[in-house]
């Protein structure tokens, strides 16, 4: 709970690559809408994603100022929120230290993320020690805090499951209760497909990217895979199945979803010229974010402030905490 | 390499328990002797104690400045060496992480101190996740402050080969050579043995401390193990094998060591009055250490600024690694 009474929430991305749309309308719009309510930490994880991305580092510097540019851009206020960059405060890697002196090699062993990670990024090279313990670390940034909520999406449960067993240990061999139980809070997960209908992903190079230009915004939806039984422009069509409907509803009023919905299924619009209304549709949602972004890369100063001052209100929590943690630990 | 040209000299000392003087005929002396050709940084390994000690943690802290002041009371001088806390210097654990995301798990399983370790320590719940990162920390020690020279005993060889190991490692990912490739110094181990004529240890309750009283001293002398075949008094006794003539080759002048050895040999003196001589000779031997013991407990100021000052030093050295370390790592 912070100063204020509100909640405390923690929560972070990994700055791994520019960010697309299936960003905004996953974790920022729901970070927009939590930071009317709670106290939130915002947090670049870059230790996180030198773990998987160690052999592209030289690219992550870029990504981290990219990435929270994108962050303000889309609405995350840096009066209401903290943002910060991990490795600019020292006390995540003491805390996670001596919750790692405490966690048992089975509990990383068992977790169920863990050997599924290794399957999927096996081309990374990520069976290295530091990847074993990505859920201490996170067990850290979350407790650091004293965060009470965390949004994750559905695979990551079994950490937050994670953080509370640590804070039980720590409380267990240090005989006091410093932490808070954090609780989950699913995050429903994006709807937003990419261009080809498989998750938006950089690495399936399907994704509509925040920072695109318009045309090829409108170049890259005219791509995209609509109802595949439409084969003439007479045919009906079935938006409920339609991935270009579905960016209707992420980004179009809901009376133009509507509209198009009826005239699809009536085919009184055809897939072109729906794609282009939607190229037109987005280009003019990203405007004002796009508009925003410029300002701020040309504004580097202004940039290094909200940093700055991210950094210093985020210190003053997490030093707190580690004083009381360090009493116990006696170091 | 120094800015003074000698060679960097990295060692430390985990805060688990008061010293005795197999600190002082082991590394202690070992220290002193080194300080003077090399440019020596003295660790209190305070992060390697918790790893196994924390659920002692509680007596951390006073080993700590404990053990600095024994080491300056044995001649370790804070204007040669470097005398520092590890958890005082955020870039031991930031440079561990690093080294972490490049360590194959494997390297760390089959590190042959590893499963000999958690046999020894079974008791103390060691199959953690921190104590399999061991030697990662480790290296990350020896690097941040680029040692060329690492003293060690026997035991801890292949940690400085798996630290060669990582620094090769991280010069194959990050295309730069910007460490040393350490070379291990064996230390003699000392010959120095407990009461009982096992290891001197804590553990074992067969030590004598550095700071112990002097009537205590000379009542722990009087207990020691001699030649056990020397049963009477005019028996001839066997100084070569005699656990009390260590005590004189390490603690006496050569010449006394001799006339006793030969009056030993010729029963000319008793077991009794050996080892009351070698309590006498012990207390005068600790005499000085033991005072400036007591000048140091009796000025905290002075121990602080000693300990401010060298973290000062051993923090300007590891800023400058971890600048360059985290220009490769994107961090």
């Amino acid at each position: 709970m912070s100063a204020t009474g509100k909640k405390r929430i923690l929560s972070g991305m990994r700055p791994t690559g520019k960010l697309h749309l299936g960003h905004l309308v996953g974790a920022l719009s729901n970070w927009k809408r939590l930071q009317e309510t709670h106290a939130c930490f915002f947090m670049i994880a870059d230790w996180h994603a030198l773990m998987s991305e160690y052999k592209n580092a030289a690219a992550l510097r870029e990504y981290i100022t990219d990435n929270v540019i994108d962050w303000i851009s889309c609405g995350i206020d840096p009066e209401k929120s903290v943002i910060f960059v991990q490795s600019q405060i020292p006390e995540h890697l003491e805390l996670c230290m001596v919750f790692s002196c405490l966690t048992p090699l089975g509990w990383l062993e068992r977790c169920p993320t863990y050997k599924e990670q290794l399957r999927e990024l096996a081309t990374r090279e990520i069976n290295t020690y530091a990847f074993l313990g990505y859920p201490v670390l996170q067990a850290a940034d979350i407790l650091l805090y004293r965060a009470d909520v965390v949004p994750v999406g559905e695979d990551q449960l079994p950490h937050v499951e994670l953080t509370r067993e640590i804070a039980q240990r720590f409380q267990h061999v240090f005989g006091k209760e410093i932490f808070p139980q954090p609780q989950a809070e699913l995050t429903k997960t994006s709807r937003l497909l990419g261009l080809d209908g498989r998750k938006m992903s950089k690495s399936y190079n399907n994704a509509i990217g925040l920072s695109d230009a318009p045309d090829l915004i409108k170049q890259k939806v005219m791509q995209m895979i609509t109802d595949p039984q439409r084969i003439r422009r007479t045919d009906p069509g079935r938006p409920e199945i339609c991935n270009v409907h579905s960016y209707y509803q992420a980004f179009a009023a809901p009376e133009i979803a509507a509209e198009i919905a009826q005239a699809c299924r009536q085919a009184a619009i055809g897939c072109t010229d729906c794609k282009r209304r939607m190229g037109e549709l987005l280009c003019s949602y990203l405007a004002p974010v796009q508009q925003r972004r410029a300002e701020l890369l040309h504004n580097r100063e202004k940039l290094d402030a909200i940093l700055a001052d991210g950094r210093a209100r985020a210190q003053r929590v997490a030093a707190e905490t580690m004083r009381d943690v360090r009493a116990l630990a006696g170091i």
